[in-house]
């Protein structure tokens, strides 16, 4: 095994084409439903709100999708990403297991999402969209969509979930230097906002509220814009794969092959970008390899969650989508990594966790705090909130490895740096943070509500 | 010549040499004096606050120095950094000039400072050192000895200028991260802390004052602790080079070579580091090559200083170095650029512009501001306060070489995101910032006390 600790690659490696899980599936993804009739929808009833290019890929059974040079061209601006062997981590934990992990923050708003953010912002160009609404809750899709809009001349409407809007003025600044209109949800520029806050003139807003509000803009604006989404549906998990596709060149510089590979998860698309590359190899030739995405204890609709139809957003706009959720009105505690406070998760990672093909591990917010800190001291990058779930994940894999003296080789995706979200280890510091354990009551609070239609096993 | 846009290296092309530019200069630069007799100094005089390995490379006449292995196993966390052809702000420039840039942001306190904190560091512990001592301004220092320091077991204790303090919360809470006590300056733990308190119990601090008190505190701890520079001395310049060494190989891969190497100047350390390199080809054989320095026109010692000698800290504890200098009394205004509000000018640099070597160039921080900006919005990098003004200059010289008809190759170096300054964005885009021109007597406040020896033509 060689012994790099830095594995790059040159920019004519960065992938041609993206790898689309669905052609591999045995077990295909369950149709999305109609809001309304509840009857599986085409691509006319998207059309509304995504070019068709996009609505083409979402539903593509082609195993490779090519990526276009105009959207390869701006990937250069930093991918290839590094892959980093964690060797000081791996000396502190004095464990056998080889640590290497995949570093995002790199990219212009330091995470994985622009991954997707540059051939949604072309594909909607291309077809002479001229506007896009999305929303966006720590920040980081925001400001991902906003630099990808800048490069095609697009405008956009950010809806930012207020306690956000306020607590991370920074990120709001880092959308505006790239162009974009960002506007703290609930606003009373939609009807759905408007009811939210008649009910609550204080909301502090949710990623759910937010969705309600682009979508309606777009929806309702007569054709002259349309709607972008950051994770969970399958072309943004496709768009991710550019992750997990350079990787598997960069572990084969090292001369190594993950037994594990582990990542967040909040809509699906980090967890996807990482390890569905890999999981082609455990679909198409058995290969033995463990796919392991990480949630927030607060919010885990993957363990404790149900696999039925529900709602993307809270107001209900969206078509129903087979996943795992905690009911689409489920309000997860005020967690600092915001963006895995979502309640459902991606129909193909969904579907995949319900065939056994990957794994789910919920942990607490403490336990990632700790494991983040760690991450700082030994490999010197400060990792997002989010990103603190997969390393603490990592940790427990990495110690369980020493327990049984086995030599894995565990693969994470390091989504992003921390620069925007100081305060949040300032509370770590200050002993401010706490873990709760869900009540039942709480846990199906939003499971309870639920009208949509449920799955026959 | 390639069209390559993102240039990168191999972990094993970390230089294995530091450039010392001291061998190659004809007029070698004047002794520093002692601050009583005002007598040379020797070694000995400095060994109270250095080791003796970074004393030697201080005064060393060797052309290469080598890196030691410990260092450039540290290094490798994220050198070699990426060079990047601009195209994009090529583009918008509508210019002939082929722009380059070096982006150290991806270091782990995100500027190029850990370059010297980690050889630094390593030296003192090398030589039985546990504490350090220094001082930082805007904090990108203080971050950086902070995790150098973390990575070679030694405490530290950072003297952060107190406006800075309170502004930047985060960049102290990163020095806490990486485990080093950070204290607000002026304190009262030194005598010349206190000395300043009874005078302004409000004192808002300076660059000056934090390092007398970093350096007093090293002088009087009977040889407990150390005291470490981020910038101006000789040493300091040189482990910098590793920037301009890694360029002149990515350089060569893009089949290119810089007719302008730029930088800012707040000490030196950031222009030696891309600029020394280069100016070896121009002293040793004559290369036509233009190495310009930029500094706030709010802080100008290269363009309207004096080249006499003067102290490195307002109290008056350092040698006297001969340098150009606003006397070390001189209070430059709150400009955010805080890593470029600096009395003085490294000693190389000042007797290389006094020889006619390299440029100077002042530039009001409006002009900067607004090149860091229209730098975001093609490069995508948000730059650091301090890195705008080597921006505002590329784009001076890549508008004249559109005049000439030219195709310069332009190179600058990045020395660090603004991740941790978006308060200076933000006031920028409220429209709070004016340019302020000095007046005769503002410029003119500190050489006016100055009593230190001049120096004859």
């Amino acid at each position: 095994m060689s012994d790099l600790r830095k594995i790059i690659l040159e920019e004519n490696e960065i992938p041609e084409k993206w790898y689309n899980i669905q052609a591999d599936m045995k077990n295909k993804p369950l149709p999305p439903l109609h809001p309304g009739t509840k009857e599986p929808i085409g691509p006319e009833d998207l059309a509304p709100l995504f070019p068709m290019e996009l609505i083409k890929q979402e539903v593509s059974q082609e195993q490779w999708i090519e990526i276009p040079e105009e959207v390869r061209e701006v990937y250069k601006m930093w991918r290839p990403t590094p892959m980093y062997r964690a060797t000081n981590l791996e000396k502190v934990l004095d464990t056998p297991a080889k640590i290497y992990y995949k570093y995002e923050g790199v990219s212009p708003a330091g995470s994985h999402k622009p991954n997707t953010a540059v051939p949604q912002a072309y594909y909607n160009m291309k077809e002479g969209v001229h506007k896009l609404t999305t929303e966006t809750g720590a920040g980081q899709w925001g400001s991902a969509l906003a630099f990808a809009c800048e490069k095609f001349g697009i405008d956009l409407e950010v809806y930012m979930v207020r306690i956000s809007y306020e607590q991370k003025p920074y990120r709001k600044l880092l959308m505006n230097t790239w162009g974009a209109d960002v506007y703290s949800s609930p606003t009373d520029k939609t009807q759905g906002g408007k009811s939210i806050l008649e009910q609550d003139p204080n909301s502090p807003g949710s990623l759910g509220i937010a969705i309600s509000e682009a979508v309606e803009r777009a929806a309702t604006s007569g054709g002259t814009k349309k709607y972008s989404l950051g994770s969970v549906l399958n072309h943004v998990l496709m768009h991710q794969t550019v992750i997990g596709l350079e990787s598997i060149k960069q572990m084969e510089k090292a001369d190594a092959f993950p037994d594990i590979v582990i990542a967040p998860l909040g809509g699906g698309s980090n967890f996807a970008g990482i390890s569905f590359p890999y999981l082609h190899y455990k679909l198409t030739e058995g290969k033995d390899i463990r796919c392991i995405a990480v949630e927030p204890a607060s919010c885990p609709k993957l363990t404790k969650g149900e696999f039925r139809y529900d709602f993307g957003d809270t107001v209900g706009l969206t078509p129903l989508l087979p996943m795992y959720t905690l009911g689409h009105t489920f309000v997860p505690e005020a967690i600092h990594a915001g963006g895995l406070r979502y309640h459902g998760a991606s129909v193909l990672v969904s579907q995949l966790l319900k065939d056994g093909l990957v794994e789910a591990s919920a942990i607490h917010q403490l336990e990632c705090f700790k494991a983040g800190v760690m991450f700082a001291n030994t490999e010197a990058i400060l990792p997002a909130p989010e990103a603190t779930h997969g390393i603490a994940q990592v940790i427990r894999e990495a110690n369980k490895a020493k327990e049984e003296g086995a030599e894995k080789t565990i693969l994470f995706n390091l989504c992003g740096h921390g620069h925007f979200d100081m305060a949040a280890y300032q509370d770590y510091f200050d002993g401010k943070l706490e873990d709760h354990e869900l009540t039942y009551d709480e846990l199906h609070s939003g499971l309870n509500e639920l009208t949509t239609p449920k799955i026959e096993e």
